[in-house]
């Protein structure tokens, strides 16, 4: 699959934008006109930066206002265009993008229209360049591909061609079908782009919020499958206005491209057996999570160790080499680094104690870091001792890392290899079973970056985003799950620093996992077991608990239950779900407890009474509140 | 006229809202009751609070899906009900707001909904209770405000009464006129919110987008009159969801939302000519820009004076008692400031050298003073020497000084008060006529509030917004212009530090004014003549110059004109417009000298290459381009 982007998707200036597009590993750039004007120097400077960072100009775009002008307008508009075949010839690309005529003084008429792309198609011959044509989702007369392509059909110049654009086709609910049917070599390029699904005018749609392949709510691999079937073997290229984009790092928002595309060409490879050069291992199955390892010293490792034993976990082994200890209770294992130098002590430096890394159990390990690592994923390997397992890792979230485990490197044969086990008195648990789930907390332009890196690699979808309200601040959270709940991650965006999560991001960061939320097959007595170890619960305002009887028509015996126990409760159509708080560790760091009967959701209508909450623990007297 | 607002509009935890709505002025408040249930305290704590503040607690809200459900729900639904008359008595308010109905359980039928609110009545009158019934733009059976009357009307019981909402009503483009017909007692409180015009799902619309009154696209003036006209005379309440103002500043936006209610109760007064206890001056009618004031120090002076010099201004006056030079050209007047005590040293000292001030030029300066006052604007008052004028003074954009100045006391007179005439070589000036407008440059989420500073105090009006792209991220620009175009002041709103606009609010912002746009009637003798003085003119690609010769189809000697003096052109269905720029000067600041043919727009099309330019030059060799 040949990959290509447009300068305008990324932020920066021209050559800024042309070394972050070759260094995401693109094999060719449409040039945005305004990107080049804006640049003070020829074309052929231009084009000799594109070629020697070896990139191919695919595409030089866009001429507007094209088709069917009335005269004297329709002549200058010829003239436009040879200026613009001017540029490309110095450029050195040979296909200019004319998208669909939006001006008030174009004149209707497929014939019309025709007529002037076969004569635009003999001047571009001429000079060996070729025209595409793209119908706009809001031009004056052809918003539809299919008229598009039939007005192609009837220009009949081989240097006349069609531009597909997934934006344009998918937001009008085009059948894509419809390309089916469309020979190969009559598409000269095909744009592609996402978006999420908000219903509103197409054009501020189109602008403003249309994002990578993947990130979005489009059927976008439909719609490249429908290409990929017609035989095209041209370039996919991504043309994305993005207002998060436009003000983004520009080698990130590359990044994403490029692992957007690639995940991209994975599908339909997938769907429709195409050879189209992407071959990889298919979406590692999740079976859960491994462990998680907190990054600490000697002398916070007893408070986290207190913590702990609070929370019914025992001390179960010592790793061999390193000063590593095991916790576990359930399947749930956590490990405590307090080793004095390597990756997480130098995360420790910089970050506090935190969790720095996860172990994803899937089914192949070593498939899954070949797919993690075709995605563009960073790899992680540090030292290890002579006969203990070097586990396949790769970054993640704020650097944090992702081990990736197996049933060849199940935590128990690892546990084996690398850790002994220790004797002490085990004074039961506390009944926690598994990770329910993770919570990492990001900022929220970096959210579309790693959903599509989680449903990239991983076999996982996306929720629907949902608004958590922070008394500082809107806190925008979606998650990233499988098919059996055994991988659960919850992921929320801040954009400012006054609410809780992003507090938490500006003070720690590191790996962003900020709440650990554990299940429990028994709420109540596992909140009477925790209590009993000295565990203290996160209060929560009563007034909550008068609504939540009303709300649910509760019995007001259970909602006393929950309220002497500060547990939270939802409903959804499945089930019910129960929800019990740690007060915060740190920097805004806390453990949950959750009970789900049946219930399938987060109890993303608690959060603002579980931050409110958080938030008045965490205030210390005397800081204003506006610090937290 | 009587003010309320309601906790959601704002961000911040309960007894910080319930402080900055007390202190920007409202007389009432209403609880929305998930602030309300995530407070640790009793409903009579919040009450006592609020009445310890001098506010009324308004409203109780929302409660939702009450009328039309069937059995067992309907006896459900009473039963919250009575659980919320509990707390409304606790609070210490006697009203809550009922919105239609969005439940799939709920039956329709206009009767069926009558009955169920009668019957809500008598609960309510039991308690001495009232309940206003409000249609959501998006009820499953209820979303107009004229079907909940008649549901109101129906209902027939003192006790049950209607609650109008701005946004249902206006998003729905429903007659506002439909409103007058009702009778003032049977409107229990009218809540009030704006919005941009963006064309999108109504709830989503509501849930992000609502601002206040005046701040958006709504005719939420003629809502007010058709609620004025009724002879209603209760509170008006803003009712505001945004997810800008969850992150913003509490005090600040509850002062925009009370300046938002006193302006649109003078536009009420004045229209309806019915006495609502709002009195001031009209807005103040702007005649121009008497004079914009740098403060700097003596070794800097010298800099500007070179540059002022550049430009064909020539010292025409010195102050009498302080250090401060009056240059003059044209209309226009240059105050340079290196008086070493004082606001304007104090500002320098924080910012650096900067315009600090500028003066408007108005009908009557007391009565603009007056007015600016009576709409929450912050005075300033500075020591005079004896037989100097006291110019009234109001806080602008940063806190920078907005002088009021008049025929009273216009800048000729003022210059004879406080100034004494230089004589000195006359070198002949530039061309340079007027202050076409004044660029001030803010963070963008606060926009909004100077948008309604200027156009609540003075006689303008403010233009769509529109997309500035910059390397770094996308620039929001606003107008702010009266109908003669003597008062023209543009509004750039950066999110982020990497665009230009960006750099030059982290770096310095102080008034935010970061440029000048002076007026020729000549653009080509002004070029060659600040040409002559050593005026270095921004150099523009000569891309630019290709594209716009084909784009606007000019004559090529015009374009090559263009070119060889750097001249940015646009056209209108008015006319041209040429633009030209200094260099920026300092962390951003810059000149800009333009010649109107009729052209009404500011040039944002040209706004691009000119950022990239001025970008470009600013960048010192080594210094990481994003670090600009």
């Amino acid at each position: 699959m040949k990959t290509s982007i447009a300068t305008v998707s990324i932020s920066g200036e021209l050559p800024e934008k042309l070394e972050a597009i070759a260094k995401a590993g693109f094999d060719g750039v449409e040039i945005f006109e305004n990107d080049f004007l804006a640049f003070d120097g020829r074309p052929s400077e231009v084009g000799r930066m594109a070629r020697d960072l070896g990139l191919e100009i695919t595409l030089f775009q866009p001429f507007r206002d094209f088709e069917g002008m009335p005269k004297p307008l329709r002549s200058r508009t010829f003239d436009r265009a040879e200026r613009k075949f001017d540029i490309m010839q110095e450029l050195g690309t040979d296909l200019v993008l004319v998208c669909s005529n939006v001006s008030s003084a174009a004149l209707g008429g497929i014939d019309r229209a025709a007529s002037d792309f076969h004569e635009l198609g003999e001047r571009a011959a001429k000079r060996g360049l070729r025209v595409g044509y793209e119908a706009l989702a809001w031009g004056r007369f052809i918003s539809d591909h299919r008229d598009a392509w039939e007005i192609v059909r009837r220009a009949n110049h081989p240097n006349v061609g069609l531009i597909l654009d997934s934006f344009h086709s998918l937001s009008r609910k085009i059948d894509v079908n419809s390309i089916r049917s469309i020979p190969p070599e009559r598409i000269f390029i095909v744009q592609l782009a996402d978006a999420p699904l908000i219903d509103m005018d197409l054009l501020y749609w189109s602008r403003h919020f249309r994002n990578m392949p993947g990130e979005g709510d489009l059927p976008v691999a439909a719609f490249a499958e429908a290409v990929a079937a017609t035989g095209y073997d041209g370039y996919f290229s991504l043309e994305i206005f993005n207002d998060q984009f436009r003000g983004g790092s520009t080698r990130a928002i590359a990044a994403d491209g490029h692992r957007s595309l690639i995940y991209l060409g994975d599908q339909v490879s997938r769907s429709t057996r195409a050879t189209i050069g992407i071959d990889m291992p298919p979406r590692a199955s999740a079976q859960g999570v491994g462990f998680v390892e907190f990054a600490t010293d000697e002398d916070e490792a007893v408070e986290l160790d207190g913590l702990l034993n609070a929370l019914g976990f025992r001390k179960a082994a010592v790793h061999r080499s390193k000063k590593v200890n095991l916790y576990q209770q359930g399947e749930i294992r956590i490990l405590v680094n307090v080793e004095p130098v390597g990756f997480a002590y130098a995360a420790y430096a910089v970050h506090g104690t935190f969790a720095y890394a996860m172990a994803l159990a899937v089914d192949d390990a070593a498939a899954a870091y070949r797919r993690a690592l075709a995605l563009d994923a960073e790899p992680f390997r540090q030292p290890v001792a002579d006969g203990e397992l070097q586990i396949p890792a790769i970054r993640g979230v704020g650097g944090g890392l992702i081990y990736l485990i197996d049933h060849k490197s199940p935590l128990g044969q690892f546990s084996n290899i690398d850790f002994e086990a220790v004797d002490g008195e085990d004074a039961g648990d506390a009944g926690l079973k598994r990770i329910d789930h993770i919570a990492q907390t990001l900022a929220y332009d970096e959210m579309l970056t790693w959903l599509l890196f989680y449903t990239a690699i991983f076999e996982t979808r996306k929720t629907p985003m949902v608004d958590i309200i922070d008394p500082g601040g809107v806190v925008r959270s979606q998650v990233v799950e499988n098919d059996t709940g055994s991988l659960r991650i919850t992921m929320n965006g801040a954009e400012n620093r006054r609410t809780l999560a992003g507090h938490f991001i500006a003070e720690k960061f590191g790996s962003g996992i900020q709440h650990l939320a554990f299940s429990t097959d028994d709420i109540f007595a596992t909140a009477k077991s925790l209590r009993e170890r000295g565990f203290k619960a996160l209060h929560i305002s009563p007034n909550y608990y008068d609504d939540v009887e009303a709300r649910f028509g509760l019995d007001p015996h259970l909602s006393e239950q929950l309220k002497a126990e500060n547990i939270l409760y939802d409903r959804d159509e499945h089930g019910e779900y129960f929800q019990l708080y740690s007060g915060t560790y740190g920097e805004g760091f806390f453990f949950e407890i959750v009970e789900r009967r049946g219930y399938r959701g987060y109890g993303a209508s608690n959060a603002i009474f579980r931050i409110a909450a958080l938030k008045k623990q965490m205030r210390p007297e005397g800081v204003p509140k506006d610090a937290i």
